[in-house]
């Protein structure tokens, strides 16, 4: 939601930075129609790779259906080896969830999950429960100063930065100066690193709804003008790097330094359950381990999330990260061979077909549940208002001949969005 | 942390609810001793009842330390019902979580923990991977006035309200009026209710440093001036109620209505992982399905999480309940009749031992560490500067002779804190 100033009746300029009921007034009837053509709120079971059993009851009942959904993009979510190291976690301990905060007692395991990923990672990492949570706990810490030498900065955010950063836009300000620009308006970020001695800048690394921030750019302006950097890098973890490290973090030099953070998912890329922190130095990690709020409090991941995590460490220091990471380069291939979108060529598993009306977008995206491919309908206040659209998952364990039936399935209804050959929607070799 | 106020350049109020880099500051010097003494962020193992081996490394070495830390009132965080259901739930999906949004895809066994906690409670129950962010999504839509008929109320937090609420004090002040008063303070709430045509009052149930909301006062000024409720009661549920539907519930009618929410743990008292609401109404449950931020983005609690709280609905179910409800009240009143604090006599499990002294309640948590006892200390922000103490939690679990031998311990260091015998603290029949 974008920012909205008015004037008060003491003539003072007052922000604000969210409005619940107006977004709500917008969006209800899309959203009610979206449910009663059933194709949100679905409910499954996992079976093998792709496919779930839709509905609930009898199995042998339900449709079997492709899911483009879910943000598993290496496949890793139903992952034999990281469900084995889920149960055998909670059988080494026969619990699955202290109730207490991390400030007092920890499994032993999460202490190893964190060395481990913190190996990985060449950061010292911290794991929360959710990223949203993550993102909950580093907001205050960034506006109190205390990342940046005892002095509060000055805090941007990109307009689109993800809702778990933007929600906190209100706490922010209530200890320190926020902004919000233009995405990935760089020129405007500089001007505001030009004005003010210290800035924050909070931006997403790969952006849910496709596209991702300019890194080297951002780098630049850190060099330049000490620009403090916290990019959540839910959807770039896994994707990226040689164990994984994320879009973002491979785009770091080894160490990682004092005015960079990243966050990241342990779920989605990772196949696990939860989040992290990167940090870089030593102080930062005591002053998350003291203050982070959800880290005093009892919303330490549970023992299936750390068992699966770590599982999935294991399959990100193996080849099968590698031969994974390029399986899902060549699925992302066939789509844009086939499928024209804004994203065609780059190297991100999240499409967006555009469709425009919203009652259309609901209508194709029905369509294609009915034929056994569940996609995502997107509109307002994900997306502008009229510029409705579906949203694709492509993983690496999508069969081709799912992705090919799904982009047949597409272009029947939006014909326009077929694609025209170009080298770079080729299949690499 | 109490609200600031300060005069901006303009001249106008401008009200400051959080202050990190002074709260930061007058307690960093606490957190750092605390930790150097060995008696925060502990790692431990669970082995069997309230005993944990410290430590990392091989089990053999380590050292067995009981636990009065976490809030597992009933002892039921590694009660083997519950740990296998959390692992029968991993297998019958053979997946831990999907990363997708709730208003996307559901693994079909949390609807049927919906469901079940929905018939038990008498509420249309939701679940979400943490109680904090469950609170974190129902506080915008409080703001908004979809809950109060499409009318911004005023909303008024109790002082002490826990920070998983008084966190989004500046989100809900973006969007409409925001109040704090005294702890408890009925007379207050009173003369807001007859000033504002619609308030909401957001408490907790049951205090986590001990004490409760009044809430039979509290519904007859529902009754009286239509006053909304917005009541976490983390620290009440299982605790109360002949299926533990908790302190708060068990006080309201078998219809919830319009015009109260109650958020619960599915960890502490009930065992599992992850929070709920119980909300009144179906409109209510449509707007939240829609909107809560947590439930539209990837962070529904995971399979193992969901597991595990249909395994503690059956305990619940079961007289199996009741009997741990009373082994606990055994346990509060035998350690009652040992210690005196704030609290002796009610029936909570939270116990506070008063120390003064920040120095003196580290050095005595730290003794009673090296004696094989595990308390947590409090200190400033949790509690105010020079009222450090010292918190116990006693659960079902706890064998009688730990909680003597804890007694004796603490006595031999505070010997001011000696119960003298009366009706209220001895041990029931």
């Amino acid at each position: 939601m974008q920012q909205q100033s008015e004037s008060s009746s003491a003539g003072r300029l007052i922000r604000h930075f969210r409005n619940t009921k107006y977004m709500i007034n917008e969006s209800r009837a899309f959203f009610d129609a979206a449910h009663a053509a059933g194709i949100m709120a679905v409910h499954g079971r996992s079976t093998i790779g792709r496919a779930f059993a839709l509905g609930t009851g009898s199995l042998d009942s339900r449709s079997r259906v492709i899911d483009f959904v879910r943000c598993s993009y290496l496949g890793l979510d139903n992952h034999p080896a990281i469900v084995a190291a889920a149960i055998e976690a909670i059988q080494a301990h026969w619990s699955l969830h202290w109730s207490c905060a991390r400030t007092r007692l920890n499994f032993d395991l999460l202490a190893e999950l964190e060395a481990t990923l913190s190996d990985m990672f060449s950061a010292r990492v911290l794991a929360f429960s959710t990223v949203m949570l993550a993102n909950l706990g580093a907001m205050p810490l960034l506006a109190s100063g205390q990342l940046t030498g005892g002095c509060k900065p000055v805090v941007v955010f990109d307009r689109i930065a993800h809702v778990s950063l933007a929600y906190h836009k209100p706490v922010v300000a209530d200890e320190t100066q926020v902004e919000t620009i233009a995405h990935n308006d760089i020129d405007a970020l500089e001007r505001l690193c030009r004005k003010h001695p210290l800035v924050v800048y909070v931006c997403d690394g790969v952006y849910s709804m496709g596209g991702t921030s300019p890194i080297k750019e951002l780098r630049q302006l850190q060099d330049r003008y000490g620009l403090f950097l916290y990019v959540d890098d839910a959807h770039g973890i896994s994707l990226f790097g040689r164990q994984g490290e994320g879009f973002a973090r491979s785009q770091f030099p080894q160490v990682l330094g004092d005015r960079t953070i990243i966050a990241a998912s342990l779920g989605k890329g990772f196949g696990a359950s939860g989040g992290i922190l990167m940090l870089g130095t030593a102080d930062q990690e005591d002053l998350f381990r003291r203050y982070s709020i959800p880290y005093a409090f009892s919303v330490a991941p549970n023992l299936a999330a750390v068992g699966a995590a770590l599982g999935s460490c294991k399959i990100h220091r193996s080849v099968e990260l590698s031969e994974r990471q390029m399986r899902l380069a060549q699925r992302i291939s066939i789509f844009d061979s086939l499928v024209a979108t804004a994203e065609q060529g780059n190297s991100l598993p999240i499409r967006m077909i555009s469709i425009g009306s919203e009652a259309k977008a609901i209508a194709i995206v029905g369509e294609l549940l009915n034929a056994g491919l569940y996609t995502s309908v997107t509109f307002f206040p994900t997306v502008a208002r009229g510029r409705a659209g579906i949203r694709v998952c492509i993983t690496a364990d999508h069969e081709v001949d799912d992705i090919e039936r799904l982009c047949d399935c597409i272009l029947e209804k939006v014909p326009d969005a077929t694609a025209k050959p170009t080298p770079l929607a080729s299949v690499p070799p």
